[in-house]
Order: structure tokens, then sequence, then C-alpha cells
């Protein structure tokens, strides 16, 4: 029974999110469907990250078993086909090891988050952005980066609906360039707890505006308590950009 | 009677292009109405290039008059609230001497050309960038960048559509550049003729799939006869870029 190892780009703007759910359009089951139009196969495919409604990807990855051997270039292009015309493209594909799991063997996941920051609204990048009015100040934000960096507690960045086992995570790197407008933040990591990207491009926002100082994010972050406070920035801005394995 | 130059950005996707015209949508002719939604005036905006349907913009210049003086935020600001849902936003404004004409003072246009060069279709940037899916040489197209720059009679580049005096004209650079499986190309010169950085672009990648050789590129250029070949590049991947005065 071959496995197959797919990477996955799409634009989640009209989406409910990665996850398969009832009454909602989800990325993983337009993909299940798409192959089932050629493979004649019910498959469940498996992804590295849950993205949710709205949250983008270049390179998502994920893995499905079929009972018959389907050559890679075939894949990649009969489910391109017929996955038309969603937004999701499969960019590759290779057969694995039965031993892979697209979730549980992935050593890194790196997230981008793009901030459009001027007074004017995003035209071309509607939807693809983040748009932050008041000016950031970038060397502080990249001052608090370091606060992140490393292995913590991070249960202060839990939200509700997140039910984790644990809320320790290694953070191995924040990195955070400017082009233009654009603010692009990259953020490493094993693995990380629902909306945590999200939280700390929020709490990185905060500090860029100098509404928090350096000494909040270390008392809130220490504080390891469930975050009550609206710093979650929208999905429209993340983009699951790599996965290593 | 203030004069006013403005810096615009749109995404030209759903627009039958700049220029006002019968029973289409424009730019020029959005802008137009949310100016006077506000300013009570009749304005008629000249842009220093006439982009085409589809074609994209991140530093469109314009200029137009009105009777009363009206603070330049408050014309960005006022301009964008009345013109949304468009994808059309002023990034700045300033006034400006009765000389100036966005059209004329113009001393320099830099096109940005983006091509997506891999097998599957685009998602995130559907709409934005030329899909080519044969692999591109970027060594020979860099190379017959050369052939273009400068001054020469571009008579060859002619599409029907164009009515120009003359056809000679100074290009100051094509540079390319590569980012992933995205092929940058920026071409700069004072003026353009109809279509000439569309077709440019769609002899580059004559070149770069190695179906033109640099010797058909000098003949084709040197015979100085309007084309019949259909070269041109499709005008989702087409951005203007900058407007230098």
């Amino acid at each position: 029974m071959p496995r197959y190892k797919i990477l996955i780009e799409y634009d989640g703007t009209n989406f409910a999110g990665w996850q398969k759910q009832k009454n909602a359009i989800s990325i993983q089951e337009e993909i299940d469907k798409a192959i089932f139009k050629f493979a004649h196969e019910k498959t469940e495919i498996y992804g590295s990250g849950r993205t949710d409604a709205g949250v983008h990807a270049f390179g998502q990855v994920a893995h499905f078993d079929l009972t018959k051997k389907i050559p890679d270039h075939t894949i990649v292009s009969a489910t391109n086909h017929h996955i038309r015309p969603h937004k999701i493209v499969i960019l590759d594909c290779n057969q694995v090891e039965m031993e892979f799991h697209a979730r549980f063997s992935a050593k890194q996941r790196i997230y981008k988050y793009i901030i459009l920051n001027r007074i004017s609204p995003p035209t071309i990048q509607k939807n693809k952005v983040w748009h932050v009015k008041e000016p950031l100040n970038i060397s502080l934000m990249l001052h608090v980066t370091k606060l992140f960096e490393g292995k913590h507690n991070f249960t202060s960045l839990k939200t509700s609906s997140c039910q984790a086992k644990s809320y320790i995570r290694t953070i191995d790197y924040i990195r955070i360039s400017q082009d233009g407008d654009y603010i692009i933040i990259k953020i490493a990591a094993r693995s990380f707890i629902h909306n945590m990207v999200r939280n700390i491009v929020g709490i990185l926002r905060m500090i860029g505006n100098e509404k928090w100082t350096e000494e909040k994010v270390m008392f809130f972050l220490y504080a390891k308590n469930p975050t009550s406070q609206k710093i979650t920035a929208p999905a429209c801005g993340l983009y699951l950009e790599k996965i290593s394995f």
C-alpha cells in the first residue's frame, strides 16, 4: 500500500480552514475529493498543520495512502486538474515509507506573517496581509523577539479553543524584515499551540506601536494564564511557509 | 486653482484599464467619481501611463485640478473612503505647480513583470502573475536584454492598436531577477509604445524556453515591421511600478 507525501499551496481566503468539517468547505476535503476523481479510492489526507479559516500556505505538507501505485507526476497533474477552480495546487509528490507521517514526522514548521504598514488599505494584496495603519517601530519589535525564542511555557498565549496537553514549546527563531511598507515576520518551531503565531504577531504589533512595553510582555508571559486580551492578529496575513522533516 | 498630484495603487483585474470608456469600468473614472463625492467638483484626472485591462499598479501617478483648496491628507482619506469597495487606493497626495503634468513631466517609467515559472498553476498569486510551465533559462534571457537597452527604432514591437508618431524609444535598463519560482523583470524608459513591455517580455520568454535564438531577436528588431506574431505576454503579470519626475 503506497504512501504519498504531497506539497501543497493554497489561498485560504474562501475556505473554513484546512480541517474537514460539516457544512463548510475545507482544503483537506477538496483534495480528498480531487484524488477520488482519478484514483477512485477514498483517502483521508493528513496535513502537517491545521491552518485556520483564511490562513494561506506556500508549503503545506500532507500524506495519504492508496492501494494502487500511481506515478508521482500523475498525482500532481490529476489533482490539480480535478481541484479547479479552487485555489489549491499540489506542487510536488513523492512516494514515501509507511513510517512517514506529515504531522508527527515534522521537525520544523515555518510560518510567515505579512503586515502592510501604511495609512491606505491594501488593493493588490487584499486578504493577503494585515493592514496596520499606525507606524510600527521595527527595532522595538526585533528587541522583544528574544523573549519568545527558546523553550518556554506559553500558557499565556493559549486561547479558549486550544486543547493541547502541554503549553511548553521551543521557538527556533523569530525574524523580522521590511520591504517598503511590508513587514515580514518569520517564526520557526517544531510545533505551535493553536493561534500561537497570530498571538505573537499581535503582541509584536502592540510593541511596535508602543502600546505595550517589553516589561509588560515579560509579565504577560510569566503569568502563565490563558489570555483574555484580544491580541490575535487576523488570519489573512498568515502563511504556512515550509515544513522540514 | 490648485493642482494635485496623486500616487495610486490598484489591482487591475476587474477593470477595463486606466482610461475612461463607455460601457466599461475604468480606474480613471472611479477616481473621478470618488473625488466628486467629497469635493463636489467634476475632475478629469490625467495619468502617467494608460495601463490596459488587467494591468496593475503599485505607483501610478495622476494629476487633477480643483477650484478649491483641500488638505492633501483629506484628499487621500476621502478618496479612499468613497472609492470602496474598488481595489484602488490613493497612497499620497501633494499640491503641485500648474506646470506639472503627470504624463508630460514624467522622466522615467518603471514597469515590473512577474512570471510564475513552474508546472502547477498559481493560487495565492492568481491574476497577478503570468504562469509559464516550461522551465525558462534566465541566463539566456539576461543575455538578450542588451539588444533592447538603449535608443532603438522599435517598430517591430508595434501592435495594430498602437498609433504613436514615432517608434524610437530609449530603454534605460532591463533587469531580471529570480525569487524561488518567480521571475521578476523590470524595464525602465522615459516612455513606451503600446504593449511594448508585454511584447519584450513575450520575446524574453521565447528566448528563455529556447524557441527563439538571439540571432532571431536581432533580425526581428532590425526588420522594423509591425509584428504579426502573437508574442504579447498577458496583462495580469504587469505592474506599473514607479514614475520619476
